[in-house]
C-alpha cells in the first residue's frame, strides 16, 4: 500500500477573508457558476460577501441553487447542463458538503462527456474549470478533497466519485457564516469532521503525515466537546471546529474513510438520518471492532480526546447525538450486506467481513 | 496579514518507496539531471536506488555532483549551464539542503532568462521542470518548500529565493539512508527542523493550520531528544526525525523563519558553523526575547515537548550541541546589524530592532 501525502488546495483563512481577498477571485474567470443550496448560503451571509466581491471586481456570475442535500445524479446532471448553457469559466460552490460535493461533480460532467456506466470509475480525462470552495458548515472538509460524493439511486447508497483534478483551487475558511447555525447541525458536522479524523487514522492508507494532521484535527474539535454538550460555542470554537473539520478533510483526502461511512450511507438513503449524525451512531462500535485487533491504535486516538476507554467517548457521543431509532435485525442485515460491497469498506487495517458488519451494527443500533 | 496554507508537493513515504514506485520517476521526463553532492547520495544507497530505478524505466541522466555545502550563486550558475548544455527535460535532487535547494535555483535559471538584480526578487516567469526531491538528512525540509537558500557573497550572508513554482512535484522519503548518518549531522538537522516549526509558530503568518502541522512536528521530533543525547537512534527514530523534518518544511513553506535564521546564517557565513547547529545556538534567547511579549505562545511551544521553562529547552540544546565558540562584541554587533536588515528578522510576531537583535545574539554567545 502506497503512503502517500498529497494536498494542493490553496486554503485562505480568518475573519472577513474573502473580502480581504478580492483578487484571487478575479484570478478564476470571468463568468462564474455559484452552486449553492436553497438557503443556508443567503441567510449567512457568504453569498453576500461574494457577490459583493465579484461585483467590485467586473465579473460575471450565474447562480445553480438547485442543489439539495444528498445530491442525486439527476441533480447533479441538471446543474452540468445549466454550466454548459451559461458557458461559464470557472465555478464557486458555497455550502455545506451537498453544493460542495455537487460543484465538483456539475463541473466534471460540464467539462467532461462522461457515461453513466463510467460516472464512479476516477477514469476522467484532464478538462476542467478552476473552483474555489466556501464551506458553510464545519463537517464534510470537502473543500480539500477531489471526492463527490452522490446518492446512487442504482446501488441504494451514496457513492464517491474522485480524481486529482477536483481539488478545488481554494478554499476559503470563515466561520463567521457558521455563527447562528443550529446546534444539531453544529453537532452532527462537528460528528462527521471527527469521524473524518478517527476512520483515516484506522485506514490502510494511513501514513504519519495523514495521522500527525488527524491528530491535531481530533484535539481541536474534541476542544469543544463541552461546549457542544451545552450549545454555547464562541466564535473562536466555532473557528476551532472549522478548522478540525478542514484538517479532517486533508486527512481523509489521502486515506479515504471506512465501514462507517459504508454503512452510515444506508442510515441516510433509507432513514433520512443526517450524514455526520449517521456517523456517529456507529462510530464508536466500530471502533471497538478494531479494537479487538488493534488495541494500541484505538488507546492512542482516544487518549488525543482524553479518554480512557472506547464507553467514554460513547457517553460523550451518547449525549451529542441523543435518542436515535432502533434498527430491525431484517434492516441491520440489509444495510450490511450493501455496506460489504462498498470500497470504503475495505480500506480499514482490518477488513471486516458481512457477519463482522452485522456486529457492529447491530451492537450500534440494533432494536 | 493573510493567513493562508499551500504546499502542492506529493509525498510518498516509507522503507523503500523509491524503488516500489518505478512508474512516478517514468512521469517527470525522458532525460533526467540529477542534482546531488560529491559523496553522500553514494554512500548511502540513495543513489544506486533511483539510478536502478530509472535503469529498469528505461529514462536517461544525467549527474550534476558539484553542489557544494550552503550553495553558492557561482555553483547554481554551473550547473544551469549544465542543465542547458545536456538538454534535460526533468530534475531529481538527491542529498541535504544544498542539493536540494541547489537544485531548485539551477533548475530557475535554466529555464528563464534571470539577471543577478532580479536573482532574488521572487519575479519569475512560469517556465519550470518538473522535480522529484530525495532528502537525505532529515532537517531542510526543502523537499516540500518553494525556497532555496544560497550563499550571497554581495551581502555577505545567506539569501532565500522563493516562487510557488519551485515546490518540487515529489517528495520522496525514506530514512533508511539516513541509517549511518555521523551523529553531530543527525543532531544539527534536527534541530534545523525543530527550529522551523517552532520559528514558524513565532511567525506573523502562522495559522491553524500550520501550527496543527508544527505541533506535531515538534512532538516527533522532541520525542527523540534521549535517543540524539545517547547517540543511539533506531530506523523508527530516524524516520520520526524525517517526518517532523517534512512536517516542519510544510509549516515554513507557508510561514517563513524568523530572526533566529537571520542570525544563524552570519555564523554559517563567517564562521562556517553548520546551519542547523548555528539556529540551535540561538533559538532559546530567541525565545526569551519573544517571551516577554507572548509568554503564552512559547509555554504552549515548550509544553509539547515537555518543558515548564526555556531554560530546561535550553539545558537540552546544550548538551546536543555542546562547546560553542563564542563570539565578540564586534561580531555580536555586526551580524546584528546584517541581520536587521534580512527579510525573515521582519516575519516574527514581534519585530527585533537592531539592540534586540544584539541582545538575543549576546545572550546566546557574547564570549
Amino acid at each position: 500500500m502506497k503512503q502517500q501525502y498529497y494536498m494542493p488546495t490553496r486554503v485562505i483563512m480568518g475573519k472577513d477573508c474573502i473580502k480581504s481577498n478580492p483578487e484571487i477571485f478575479l484570478e478564476i474567470g470571468r463568468k462564474i457558476l455559484i452552486v449553492t443550496g436553497a438557503k443556508s448560503a443567503k441567510n449567512n451571509g457568504s453569498l453576500d460577501d461574494i457577490l459583493s466581491v465579484l461585483s467590485s471586481n467586473g465579473q460575471a456570475w450565474t447562480i445553480f441553487d438547485r442543489v439539495t442535500p444528498n445530491p442525486s445524479i439527476a441533480c447533479v446532471k441538471e446543474g452540468a447542463a445549466f454550466a454548459q448553457k451559461e458557458k461559464v469559466d470557472s465555478i464557486i460552490a458555497i455550502g455545506g458538503g451537498s453544493p460542495m460535493d455537487a460543484a465538483k461533480a456539475i463541473n466534471l460532467l460540464a467539462c467532461q462527456d462522461i457515461s453513466d456506466e463510467n460516472l464512479f470509475s476516477g477514469k476522467y480525462g484532464t478538462e476542467i474549470l478552476p473552483m474555489i470552495f466556501v464551506p458553510t458548515t464545519a463537517g464534510t472538509g470537502s473543500e480539500v478533497t477531489s471526492y463527490s460524493v452522490l446518492t446512487n439511486d442504482r446501488a441504494q447508497t451514496k457513492t464517491s466519485l474522485g480524481s486529482p483534478i477536483l481539488f478545488p483551487k481554494y478554499a476559503f475558511l470563515d466561520a463567521k457564516y457558521m455563527k447562528d447555525m443550529p446546534l444539531d447541525i453544529t453537532i452532527n458536522t462537528a460528528i462527521d469532521a471527527l469521524s473524518h479524523s478517527i476512520e483515516g487514522m484506522i485506514t490502510k492508507r494511513a501514513n504519519p503525515i495523514t495521522n500527525s494532521i488527524a491528530a491535531e484535527s481530533i484535539r481541536r474539535i474534541s476542544s469543544c466537546f463541552e461546549a457542544l454538550k451545552s450549545g454555547d460555542l464562541s466564535l473562536e470554537q466555532r473557528f476551532e471546529l472549522l478548522y478540525g473539520s478542514t484538517l479532517a478533510g486533508m486527512v481523509i483526502a489521502n486515506t479515504g474513510t471506512t465501514a462507517v461511512h459504508s454503512m452510515g450511507y444506508s442510515l441516510t438513503y433509507f432513514h433520512n438520518v443526517d450524514h455526520g449524525r449517521a456517523n456517529g451512531l456507529i462510530l464508536a462500535a466500530f471502533m471497538s471492532y478494531i479494537n479487538k485487533y488493534d488495541s494500541r491504535l484505538i488507546t492512542s486516538i482516544l487518549s488525543i480526546m482524553g479518554f480512557k476507554t472506547i464507553q467514554e467517548f460513547k457517553d460523550t457521543l451518547d449525549i451529542l447525538l441523543g435518542e436515535r431509532r432502533a434498527l430491525s435485525r431484517e434492516e441491520v442485515e440489509r444495510y450490511a450486506a450493501i455496506a460489504a460491497k462498498s470500497r470504503n469498506a475495505s480500506n480499514s487495517i482490518v477488513i471486516p467481513d458481512m457477519e463482522d458488519l452485522v456486529g457492529i451494527l447491530s451492537e450500534a443500533l440494533l432494536r
